[in-house]
């Protein structure tokens, strides 16, 4: 999606241990005009699949999620990060390990909000060594779900973790795939040369 | 707004400790065609007034402000509730005592994301004690910016943070106002007796 790639180009700010910081449309404030567009455009390649629902994960995701889904007209579930109060014990779990801050979560959703049989579009924010996403697709699996697709805004295609998912069969669907990037030069994306 | 409280009556369950688990639609699974309604209903609320930008906070709060955003046609920033890597120290920061789970908490937004003069849109899910409200209008007020007012899903009435915010003369409209809440009886809302 090259208005994407020029938005990254624009505003995402390159900072130490690999971190590409796009705080100023996706993960602190969300142009959510630009991001609708960013939905549709998920619903134009997913339109022909039957989806029940889209599963994401707090918190950056879940923007993205809501307004893919006003296109699909089907609920978000959002995968939390920790036990609180208000979650039942009647829930699936995973540990999730978090590459960029080194540490490992629990990621929990209620059984209630995945039945079996339903078929899931997994949308998430970033996609780079597929942590999140694996963990995501897991709990689906547990519930005895489909992962229809996964819908991604952002993969750091140098990371593999969306390379590994379509060696499994995963269709997973990158709007901006990024195939490398610095401080000095910036992002490259993989459809550069096209 | 008649149909959000026969939601709540449908859907809520009311848990020990004054807990009211709205998570089929708005804390776990955001029922998106039901909140797009909501949105619109703050739309019609805040129509009249110059938007520049909705505030409001992780994890719960961004569906319902990205759903509302669409109306507006502006951006949604979201105060986040840690320190992350991703976060510069650039940032107007408060400590938010949580009523539910009872621990404080650090907020936090880039300065960037809210400038001085803008017109901000407070929305969140929940007002009881009003902690959470209360630190996003410290947020903004410490930017130099204005809150225009803010737009609550829930609130529970007897918990009086909403009417002192009323008090302070900050325009609160909250879509369903609980009076009282028994897990023997349920929800009784304020306009039930209209």
């Amino acid at each position: 999606m090259r208005a994407l790639e020029e938005k990254i180009r624009n505003e995402g700010i390159i900072a130490e241990g690999n971190v590409l910081k796009v705080s100023s449309f996706l993960n602190h404030q969300i142009d959510v005009p630009f991001m609708q567009t960013v939905g549709e455009e998920f619903y134009r390649l997913f339109r022909d699949e039957k989806i029940d629902k889209i599963l994401t994960i707090e918190a950056s995701g879940i923007g993205v999620a809501c307004l893919t889904a006003t296109y699909f007209n089907v609920p978000v579930v959002f995968a939390k990060k920790t036990k609180s109060k208000n979650l039942t014990d009647d829930c699936y779990t995973t540990k999730i390990l978090s590459f960029t801050h080194g540490t490992t979560y629990d990621v929990m959703v209620e059984k209630r909000f995945i039945q079996p049989g339903e078929r899931i579009l997994v949308i998430d924010d970033f996609l780079a060594v597929g942590n999140a996403l694996n963990g995501l697709i897991e709990l689906v699996e547990a519930a005895g779900a489909e992962v229809v697709g996964c819908g991604i805004v952002i993969e750091k295609a140098w990371q593999q973790g969306g390379q590994r998912l379509r060696e499994h069969g995963i269709r997973v669907e990158s709007l901006a795939r990024i195939k490398e990037m610095t401080e000095e030069h910036g992002c490259i994306f993989c459809d550069d040369d096209e």
